[in-house]
């Protein structure tokens, strides 16, 4: 007998469970509507070569799952993040496409790490990237999609907020306190792992991203702030030094929008501005641009925690026309037909042996509304018995009735 | 500088092309939800050992990619089909799930060749599968589940055709020309291989598959075409005794949709009815099932072939809502705002920069239908100028009115 469970780290998605993802996911599209944002996608498998360089090295040896195809010279790699395609594909048309580029994608991405609760090693992600504009305006437009997107899964404003930095305005700071340029990337690491790990911060570093800055304080929170309010979502946001995300791409706006009053694993979702998208593509144009990736489950278990999962059903199904014999089956095919054609989601039952008990056993169950009874009786006199599951009211009705009633 | 191209078997989805494929998934997806399939999904990574069985050594070996983790004794796979994972999950489950089960699932698959046209490495594919039914009447629901997939497209009676055939009738034929029991199963390979390779088939063999046979010459067929007529669609469906689908756990009706009046590639669709989904996991229980697989780019070659791909636009923007200076910026921020919160998808210029004649270059060729024209004098005037780009028309319009006639 064969292992039934999924591998550790990866899951299972039943009916329910998809039905859950899918009521995110739509959400993620409806503002990707409402702000314009067009789909694209890209490859699961890329070249390491697509990933490779100083930063991440420790990423790709440690946190990928690595393919050694036959046959090819390179060693491949399951996608753990999305910019770098993105970045590929952009470069590759960047004559022809139309900038500033709103793009999304909505897909699996994998990290080879322990299984842990929350972390899973594989996991959709979905990205949001303006591309091709380098202004404040674009960063502002991209903090009002994510807020959107947890204002369109119901979370109230006191149940989020918005912590956000400059890694431009944080270098300028560190810069000031005597750190020397060539150590401010390490600074920003050192900063970002703080709370993970044993990181020994230098006392000057340490008050300064504690002390509170206010949007008067720089010209670049100040305009981002003045637009913030426009958009009505100001109150939502603060800033704070000690954000600085982990991808070391990030040279502008860094943020994360984060559970309020909660503890553990807080972050939702995370972003910031890349002075130039395709400079491993190619040296001579420069494309900036500013995004956020955000996960379905992190969202999903926030909901949960805050009793706000949506009561979808994973079943469309409208009505449940039952079967009674070899006869009668054939009216019941017809009935079937005529729903369907009329756009109502209709399921025939396909055992013909089996009672009448075990069909409207199964419409409860799955929480079907209407149970349609077909028997000899009813082709008889074309007239076919209509039960409401919920109230168990009966009724006698014609097709023609029927479709009109559920389409 | 890196390589641009995805890895060859590997495609990149540019927004128009993701529109085309979403287009394809709505239709499924349409189907679906009239026929009360239910969506699940799985890992696309899979222990080696969920595939293993004598019959598909050969897809094993030599047609998948395969992943030996750091650290672990298992070697994992990417999914080359579905199948395997949703009898891992069905066999997990089996006491909870209510039977017969309508499940269907749109995810990328892998299987390890040389690319050639039509034929990748990574390709999206949707399963449709009628579990815990052993009956005639759930493999015409899975008949006309494909069927309705064809017609939603737009695809008309002419266009295509259901071959279908039955191993179990099959098996019996060829028993009465004398092939052995334990030859069987190489027979139904041969025959599947036959026009691919050089498979040289015995002349009774290639006399029996040959020959014609009607609905009336078998129960099994009699049945299945009663219901067939029923659901109105007979008339697309023929009997084919060369059809047997090369998967070696279909054990009843295999069938091909198939293009009419077509060469070369020819089969958009295939699928079938086994009758033991779980037998590797779970000894005690069986549950018969039938189902089909159909990929979104064999539909839309086929739609492109027969000039029938939408006009779908993945630009969902309706107004492009433009910026003049730092002044007039905070209104064009509020009427977007305001668009947005009724549902109309708005976009913001983000570059103030930019010169007006560019911010229309940048809606007219992103088919945006209107631009909104926000300049100091209609700050002042608190009407604002919406130009149609098609009509090239232009009105002074105030935010409630803009706001009321699009949303």
């Amino acid at each position: 007998m064969k292992q039934i469970q999924a591998l550790r780290g990866f899951t299972d998605l039943y009916p329910r469970e998809k039905a859950l993802q899918r009521f995110v996911f739509s959400a993620f599209r409806e503002v990707a509507r409402q702000f314009g944002f067009e789909e694209y996608d890209g490859p699961i498998v890329e070249p390491v070569s697509l990933y490779a360089n100083k930063s991440s090295e420790e990423l790709l040896e440690k946190q990928t799952f690595q393919i050694k195809p036959r046959g090819e010279d390179d060693q491949w790699i399951l996608r753990p993040e999305m910019t770098p395609t993105l970045a590929r594909m952009v470069a590759g048309k960047s004559k022809e496409l139309i900038f500033p580029l709103r793009y999304f994608n909505i897909g699996p991405r994998f990290r080879y790490e322990a299984p842990q609760k929350g972390r899973s090693r594989e996991f959709w992600q979905t990205d949001f990237d303006i591309l091709g504009s380098n202004s404040v305006l674009s960063d502002a437009e991209i903090l009002v999609a994510a807020i959107s997107i947890l204002k369109k899964l119901g979370f109230t404003d006191d149940e989020f907020e918005v912590q956000l930095n400059s890694r431009l305005v944080l270098q300028e700071k560190l810069l000031e306190i005597g750190v020397r340029q060539e150590q401010i990337g390490e600074a920003l690491r050192n900063i970002d792992r703080m709370d993970k790990s044993e990181v020994e911060l230098d006392d000057s570093v340490k008050k300064l991203i504690d002390s509170s800055i206010t949007a008067e304080d720089d010209p670049y929170f100040k305009e981002l702030f003045q637009y913030l309010k426009e958009y009505g979502v100001d109150k939502l946001c603060s800033i704070n030094l000690r954000v600085v995300r982990g991808l070391d791409y990030y040279t502008g706006l860094v943020f994360e929008i984060k559970k309020k009053n909660a503890t553990g694993r807080v972050t939702l979702l995370g972003g910031g501005r890349y002075a130039n998208l395709i400079s491993n593509f190619n040296e001579k144009s420069e494309i900036a641009g500013v995004g956020f990736a955000v996960s379905d489950t992190a969202l999903l278990s926030y909901l949960s925690e805050k009793n706000k999962l949506p009561n979808t059903s994973s079943k469309s199904t409208r009505v449940l026309v039952t079967v009674f014999n070899a006869e009668s089956v054939t009216v019941s095919i017809q009935i079937t037909n005529a729903l369907r054609s009329s756009g109502v989601s209709a399921e025939l039952y396909p055992e013909i042996d089996k009672k009448l008990d075990k069909q409207l056993k199964y419409a409860d169950r799955n929480n079907i509304p209407y149970v349609l009874i077909i028997g000899p009786e009813e082709v008889e006199n074309k007239t076919y018995k209509l039960k409401n599951l919920k109230t168990q009211e009966q009724e006698a009705i014609s097709k023609e009735e029927l479709v009109k009633k559920l389409a």
